[in-house]
């Protein structure tokens, strides 16, 4: 058996990585994945053989790991963020119930020993860097209707807004299409206040990052590009400033009102 | 100003701390946390001056940290998992925003430089251990209703249910209550085939790990407990095997379905 470790190395730079990932790089050959992905990874990529491939290629990379670990050459796919989350990894085992069903040649792949690594995702800098709005029920969902339906994603939508849940935008905006992001607003503005604080943070862990609160009703599609993690808070949520500094962060319970009460 | 690192320190052992999270211990003269999770950070904790409390006085280890980072100790707060999510984060700007109206004392915390550093939450390393069961939209509930109304709880499990979102529990049961997690198994129920994959993960990163796949009909709040997180796929997960192992995962479109048709 020859591994195979999938693993999410986080927003941005390496600050990000965990110790199992740094270890299980380490220990590869050769590495798959975007090549803005593998510079950031700096010193950590020395000696390694490298396997880019564009944005878009995804089923190929992972097809390409696969193949690689499977000819007996400890290899890492990687991804930004968690690779579990909106990303790769789904698309290895998508690839193995495709050879399971003869749609894929899968050679050799049962003799891969894949092992996922989670990372950092988007949504948990986002929160970190303004407080902890993620602090208690929230949803994440994907903006792309790429490869889902449209309809499905409005019930989600729906569902989210009305059940009153933080919720955290991935993809809020393509090249293509932007109208998807400008109608979640609408559709939350259904359910909650205007001033709902909103998390649009671009480039998180990078040079270039910037990280803003926004109220629920300036959200628009054309502050944000595909660089960009939204999230709204829920009915409970507070933006609050202390000192210099200002923070977001949704409360566990109902501790603070019965204070307050 | 004194830096309060607050830091999420992944499930169980070290391997899943951040670089930055790992630097941060370092730095810091103080450590502010429940015991067990500084016994699993092993030798970064040499040197360091251990505040633990017990499980139950969350605040009070909330308002310690912030003290002690204004009395001018570089200081760590610590907690499993993502210290932003279901963690103590949210506490420490509950406290923030208490100290604003009055209602703390919060003597020097304007000297205290807060930054959050997130780590691996329970649901994403339960995803990783079999695959990529959050590969596509999900929620996060906590199923307790120590300071949640039951009825906002019994409604955010309707709208995820509803929804078709792969949702993880937190809190599923404690060792007052059980009930919930029944209550919850019986809404999904009416939304999603009794076969729905639901993965069930004790003890995440820790010697006695366990992490088994059930179908949702087969979920029980008797073969759970406060250190488990249950996750349950939406009505495109599939549950597969390869080889000698079985993985779960969630597609992130209908790629699959168009090659099947």
């Amino acid at each position: 058996m020859t591994p195979l470790y999938v693993i999410g190395i986080g927003p941005g730079d390496h600050a990000h990585l965990t110790m199992e990932a740094e270890a299980a790089i380490a220990a590869v050959t050769d590495v798959v994945g975007y090549g803005l992905y593998m510079d950031l990874l700096g010193d950590a990529m020395t000696g390694k053989r490298r396997h880019q491939r564009e944005l878009g290629e995804e089923t190929d990379r992972a097809r390409m790991a696969l193949d690689l670990a499977a000819s007996g050459k400890p290899t890492a796919l990687i991804s930004s963020g968690d690779i579990g989350i909106f990303a790769m990894a789904t698309l290895v085992f998508e690839l193995l119930d495709h050879a399971n069903q003869g749609l894929e040649n899968g050679r050799g792949w049962d003799r891969v020993d894949i092992q996922v690594m989670p990372g950092i995702s988007a949504m948990q800098l986002a929160s970190a860097r303004l407080g902890a709005i993620l602090g208690h029920d929230f949803c994440a969902i994907s903006l792309s209707d790429l490869l889902t339906d449209w309809e499905v994603i409005d019930q989600r939508l729906n569902a989210a807004a009305k059940g009153d849940f933080v919720t955290a935008f991935y993809n809020p905006v393509s090249k293509r299409r932007d109208w998807q992001l400008n109608h979640a607003r609408t559709v939350y503005l259904e359910h909650r206040p205007p001033e709902t604080p909103v998390i649009v943070a671009r480039n998180l862990g990078r040079d270039d990052e910037r990280v803003e609160v926004i109220a629920l009703a300036e959200l628009e599609a054309s502050r944000v590009d595909m660089l960009t993690v939204v999230v709204i808070g829920s009915s409970t949520t507070r933006h609050i400033r202390f000192g210099r500094n200002e923070w977001v962060y949704t409360p566990r319970g109902y501790a603070k009102k019965r204070v307050e009460s």
